[in-house]
């Protein structure tokens, strides 16, 4: 089967309740897509994540490409039989990568050259052999390849940027093949209205299958990406599935679902969980702190995750401190089983029309990271981002 | 309920077959124990081990001490509920780890003064204390403290250190309650017959629940090994269950087994699993090894774990080269099924009487790793011995 079927079941405000049937299996939306970068997502199983309640993942062709490469993955027989996993599979095409990981890239119409981050081998990747990448990998969902230039980018190098991701968009539009993944587009511009604007127009008519924001929470403040996300979800057609790409943290989840979000991916979860971050309804727990050594609690009283079913604080922060494996692993179930049951509260209040009153009630009590400490963090960590997630 | 019931149910030559009843559970002997130094068998869960098949865990008296301390532990309920493990436990008492980890340790008729590896603060431990760990630990079997000197010490010195062991032993005994754990008595004297007759002489009209052979597989040859095994056995009580410390590799299992051992514990399996060394029934793979990158097939065919059931050599290659924290669970979920395998085999050959036959067919089989590379491998892990596994 070709393509999606995306299925609105109700909206209440501009948040939406629905589903998209793919040939891997239907997942519902708004949607929280854990993050599989080389294909695992880090410390779990499929097993565990298929427990956990996830119902789609994200992967990266740019990562699977340089290793172990994509003939690997096909011989294997697709991605899906690679690395255990039966239900969609939304395969980022790198765009993002080749500029933050790649040593020496260079931009030009055809395309991007760069240096493997892995082995500094050189390498050359088009739009249309990013589309076959993804399509021989079997995924269900493929983005096209973009050009994600940094915000401090002048006038006129973001320009020519975006004039080539539209270039980019439309020569993949020309190799999409009727048994081949689902295709969408991506919506950039950095900050400026003027640009989202003429890239969604851009767009549109291009008719992809869905829409992803791109260049956002890449270090600008919350409230710019908030007031971009509203934007843009005005000029996007109301039928496709429209995707915020790499975002985010609980609190952002739930504000732009309520700008009409469908779709999200996000490293958070599992990294902070790595480092000793805990996701609560009142915020994040650093289990590392002296004052959990004989906390016999869990870390959620009305979490039903394995871990807060199993094992105390006192122990996850014993396996912390002691640099356990399973301290990773037990705090990656636990964020993820957060995030879900965070997306199954918001499709309940949208179900009942009280995502208004979920939402607020959500902001009351969430204490969110410090925004400086927070845009610090962000920024250093696109800086420095290699290839660990 | 106090103590353990050791059941014979078979033997075969010198192979025995049993079951120890404890207050967790019976399990079956002989018996192969992962290792979960810190209270946590590397990178596994509680839930995983069982699946596995393993009905016994070890656990080190020593590092639970200095992290989390045994306070911690027993606020929480016991090193049971702390770690989620509700089968029986077996903990080391620590005399190898004060030695091996310890810095500046003294040793003194008294017991052993000595610095944390973990932060260098002074620690003093006596037997007496060694079992109230243990007990307050709530653990099933309890191994008493022993002074387990290299095998090139001078013969003065090593008798000197098997005084001490032995005075420890006694003393271990007049401080043990009723409603304790079972304690198992260690047989030390390195590689001298006459020592390790007299340590067996000492230590029997004791009455241990148990008995432990310490001090082999840290540097000797695998021949020296079997030969002192071997002798051991005669020496102690067929109606007590023998316990060989700290092994083993595959083959060392099934030889001694073929010598009357009962219990087992290494960090072999799980230990190589990380570096990549996938056990099966012909010898030890190396995953990293480029021969895997396309190979679609399980690590074993006749495997039932699920690492086999589920994932291709090529995918495992692909997370080892990757650095995926699940490649080290994948090999370490393949490698203690492949010992709970063979484990079972050998139940199932004492039981039909034809553990002779297994042991040479096994042995034909079965590729050990090179005996020079191994023992240079073992007197380094020996020597560098850190707070690992």
């Amino acid at each position: 089967m070709k393509s999606i079927i995306f299925d609105i079941q109700k909206t209440d405000g501009d948040a939406r309740l629905g589903s998209i049937t793919t040939s891997h299996g239907v997942f519902e939306t708004p949607a929280f897509m854990p993050v599989a970068t080389q294909g695992s997502v880090k410390t779990l199983s499929p097993y565990e994540l298929k427990k956990i309640g996830v119902q789609i993942l994200l992967s990266n062709a740019y990562h699977l490409a340089l290793r172990p490469g994509i003939d690997v993955i096909e011989t294997i027989g697709g991605l899906h039989r690679f690395m255990g996993w039966e239900g969609p599979i939304l395969t980022d095409s790198g765009g993002f990568q080749t500029f933050s990981l790649g040593r020496l890239h260079k931009f030009s119409d055809e395309g991007v050259s760069f240096r493997s981050h892995i082995d500094g081998s050189e390498h050359f990747l088009t739009p249309e052999m990013c589309i076959s990448y993804q399509e021989r990998l079997g995924v269900d969902i493929a983005m096209v390849l973009d050009q994600c230039p940094p915000h401090e980018l002048d006038k006129t190098l973001m320009r020519q940027a975006l004039n080539r991701t539209h270039q980019w968009a439309a020569r993949s539009k020309q190799v999409d093949k009727p048994d081949g993944p689902a295709m969408f587009g991506i919506v950039q511009g950095g900050l400026s209205i003027a640009l989202r604007k003429e890239s969604a127009e851009f767009l549109v008519p291009l008719d992809f299958d869905g829409y992803a924001l791109g260049g956002l929470s890449v270090g600008e403040p919350k409230a710019e990406m908030y007031e971009m996300v509203q934007l843009v979800h005005e000029m996007l057609p109301l039928n496709k599935p429209r995707y915020l790409m790499g975002v985010g943290s609980p609190e952002d989840i739930v504000v732009c679902i309520g700008y009409g979000i469908d779709m999200f991916d996000s490293t958070l979860p599992t990294r902070v969980a790595r480092h000793g971050g805990l996701l609560t309804s009142l915020g994040r727990l650093n289990l590392l702190g002296s004052r959990f050594e004989m906390d016999e609690n869990p870390i959620e009283d009305e979490c039903n995750c394995h871990t807060c079913q199993g094992f105390s604080r006192a122990y996850i922060h014993h396996l912390f401190k002691a640099r356990e494996f399973l301290a990773y692993r037990l705090a990656s179930i636990h964020n993820l089983s957060f995030m879900g049951r965070l997306i199954d509260d918001i499709k309940k209040a949208i179900k009942e029309g009280k995502f208004h009153e979920f939402k607020e009630e959500f902001i009351a009590h969430y204490r969110s990271t410090n925004e400086e400490v927070r845009l610090m963090q962000r920024r250093k960590w696109v800086r420095s981002y290699r290839y660990k997630d």
